[in-house]
């Protein structure tokens, strides 16, 4: 398939490759040069500009944020003028506001659109092990099923309108976020009575959370080895404010979203602002008094 | 061995059965006769007061709460007069406070003691696939090994002071509920947002979250069916409380816990105050102006 | 009239004084003798045990907690073998449950029975400058009413059901530590943004919060100091602990509750547990990375 | 003085009336006509743009929200091209950090820049007994003194960088929304053991909350008189969301406010998005399952 790619950031390469490697023909666009040259190297085909992208049977972006959706995408309507029958599968994580402006903005244009987005870091996207949650006309998605199929491992359908692959992303994040904290209060509840926490995650994960989330986090917690950062803080202080704002938009409180973004914003005042985001683990030993962890070498 | 047995709950039928299918003497002792009645016909023997209970190689307590193990233990200190050599081994889901006056009380009376908790419920305890969370002297421990072998799927030992067993389950119940709540909040947040609660939880458990506290409790938040309880909520309010006391004891604020416990005021509030404890799925629910969600028949 | 009076605290004895001055005969009892001598040097008669408190007009009780309430009221019913006619007067500071248990037991022995908690400190009842939330049968209330007079400035009558007025207590209590940790957010946050504290406060108190609540703890506030403690922390503690039960009880989720509760645990766990209650305020400059303000000398 | 005034909304209305009553010279300008011929029919003279304001001694700027402020002054950077000598005095409820942008913006062009928010409704402010929280080189508040006193009750000065007065102003609602919460909390609280709501409030505004924050959203908590609106929910909602931004940009964790965002994202989620914020108040008593109060008329 003939696939444009707006985005070249450390996952937008990870996925274009797998594409790529899918022998699918890639046209990419990035603001900066380097990346470009980069995706050039492994057969990627140069664009000029973004609005190129959509010359194609299907267009990718996976951009940093709202901002840059709305200066790359929507400023200039830039899929408004592309193929005919073009399908346009937006990966970025972005408010749910913002998909839902994409969203009504293509079906006004008459181009098929599909929100995808995508669960995992970069490393394991290089390996297609990442898994997405789509949503949008089933027919839609299905005819980019195969791209799919190239850069994850599984697509989970989620709904039929495109901006609820957003609220599901943001939705997985808030679990994601919530069990790094509980395991933060219980490991701090348990070290406080003298018992190794990693005793207490140890027997978490052997039992009731014997799952990728506990396992990967809690070592990250109990080792105390924040860096170099599996998911920056930054990165899930935007997202957790993303979910805060959906739940506003909506009217759904999210007490466990407040609690997380507050240990979040005391650990940037605590200097901790660009490490693992489950650094918020050290805000409830400090609270309870206890000293700084120290990572030891590997 | 020779094993007296105190406290015939649910929990303590399960596991007593699960002594004596393993062909262990097991003397039993319960307030209430009508338990002991229905041991002896699965081939225990009676015994008329649980000071007798002592006068054994080891003696398992499963009481309901600090109430009764203060009544039942601690008042007539019944440990002081059993057998040279016997082993008291706690089960009951009590108060790290009340876990550490045990744990005095027993060594002022030279009486060796070890805490080991459940996780799990009655029927999974029944089938011998409960885990055991235990504390104490490693000696004492491996003295019983066998019996807690006969009991649970895996013993994990979190440290060598018995009241250390009662902070790590209460820690892990902490876990659990906060993973219930986390679910309530994302699957609200995207239910707002025309998304089917049930296939977030599918991705989740597909995912990052594949343990049995998401799929187990997942499952009930996802159909409503809050009945009959895998654990009632007076119950789970209960573990909260201790989970809270243990931290205001050891200066430990554990904001998640507060927030859960706030919940299940809420659901008792409204009436729930029988059903499962994840009915505090449903705060999260009203809270956002979603409707009640009725349970299908089977 | 003639009083019998039990509990001889710090609070006890300033009441106390205050019945004396306005010329009544006050029988003391105290389970410790030091203070009966104090109260016996200012005019009042000793009693060999509280029962004989009952032989009197009127009882006020002023004791520390709920267990020092059972113990000597509760435990020998000693409220039922007194006078004819005789009205109890319970000020002491106690659960809710426990308040409504004193006013069972006293309908079943059909002694006249009020609850009249206090707000403000010794060196303010000892000016009879506190004030009374009084709670029972308003023509018992009306018998003590000259009581109440002598010791508090204004009385306010806040049911028919005497347990009420520990409940308003409660929620008293639970205003002013919310006042105090919205002072301390406050303060912090216009503190990292450089402005001072004291010229927030000054403002606060000087418009919409010109009250005795802010002027008097937002002072304590911004000098940091904390020693000697208007109200010990650990006493705060237990009062958020008792409206906490007090929402459990009634189905009642209370969040600002929690997160006070949560803080003052903070506050123990760095050492602060013997200051006053709002050096909680230190826990929001703490998270916040702020240094530790130090109170300088008068 | 010659005044340039920018955005008659009903606040900008009630300060330029007091403006011209002190017989100053007032050049209105806003975005729709109604509100400037209104003006005009006062006294004002109208502007054909805002650029226009700043010909003047002094120009003042009372816009509704970030997004106006970028817009009208920001964007053109109109202030650049004024009077030589004139000074922009910021009333705007804005974020602290558009209030940074508009310090260092004015810095750059060498213009004189105050910023002077505003406590106090529109009412309130046509009576001129508003307070305003000021910051800015002293001198250049100096200048403008005798045009807030012209407006104002009183004028707090709060510190020397302009953007200060947006931070005290938030922390000031932050203030208020606490104390809003806190009557919510405790009046639910005691009407759930039988108590008047009235009687809880009537005792504490008598004794240590004899404020009018607490009498004023006292009474409309219960009487449930939430419409018409004191200060609408969604300008409440959007002045705590400021509040959590300005604490995230500095590391302040927020806890109350983090609270009182969830409860009034429940209040809009069952409709009353257009009543008083204090309809937060609504929600305590809904968690608590007590059924919704109905305001009497009049």
């Amino acid at each position: 398939m003939k696939i444009g790619f707006i985005g070249l950031g450390n996952m937008g390469r990870a996925m274009a490759s797998r594409l790529l490697a899918a022998h699918h023909e890639v046209h990419v666009w990035n603001r900066s040069p380097g990346p470009v040259q980069e995706m050039v190297d492994r057969g990627a085909q140069p664009l000029a500009n973004p609005e190129l992208a959509f010359e194609a049977d299907a267009v990718i972006s996976m951009l940093a944020d709202d901002d840059a959706v709305r200066d790359v995408l929507l400023r200039n309507r830039i899929f408004e003028r592309g193929s005919r029958g073009v399908i346009h599968v937006s990966m970025s994580t972005i408010s749910v506001a913002l998909g839902r402006e994409l969203e009504r903005a293509h079906a006004d244009a008459g181009v098929a659109f599909i929100i995808a987005t995508v669960l995992g870091r970069p490393d394991v996207a290089a390996a297609g092990k990442v898994h997405v949650l789509a949503a949008g006309e089933p027919s839609a998605i299905e005819c980019v099923q195969s791209l799919l199929d190239a850069m994850a491992q599984t697509t989970w359908r989620v709904g039929t309108q495109p901006h609820q692959a957003n609220a599901a992303k943001l939705a997985m994040n808030l679990l994601l976020a919530s069990a790094i904290e509980a395991m933060a209060e219980a490991t701090t509840l348990v070290e406080r009575h003298g018992v190794e926490p990693a005793k207490l995650i140890e027997a978490a994960t052997g039992t009731l959370f014997s799952a990728p989330a506990y396992s990967t986090y809690g070592d990250v917690i109990v080792t105390g080895k924040f860096e170099p950062a599996l998911f920056r803080l930054p990165l899930g202080l935007k997202d957790l404010r993303l979910a805060l704002e959906a739940g506003e938009g909506a009217g759904v409180p999210l007490p466990f979203a407040s609690t997380v973004h507050d240990n979040l914003v005391d650990a940037i005042g605590h200097g901790d602002g660009n490490k693992d985001w489950s650094v918020m683990a050290t805000v409830a030993r400090r609270r309870a008094g206890l000293p700084e962890r120290h990572a030891h070498a590997a």
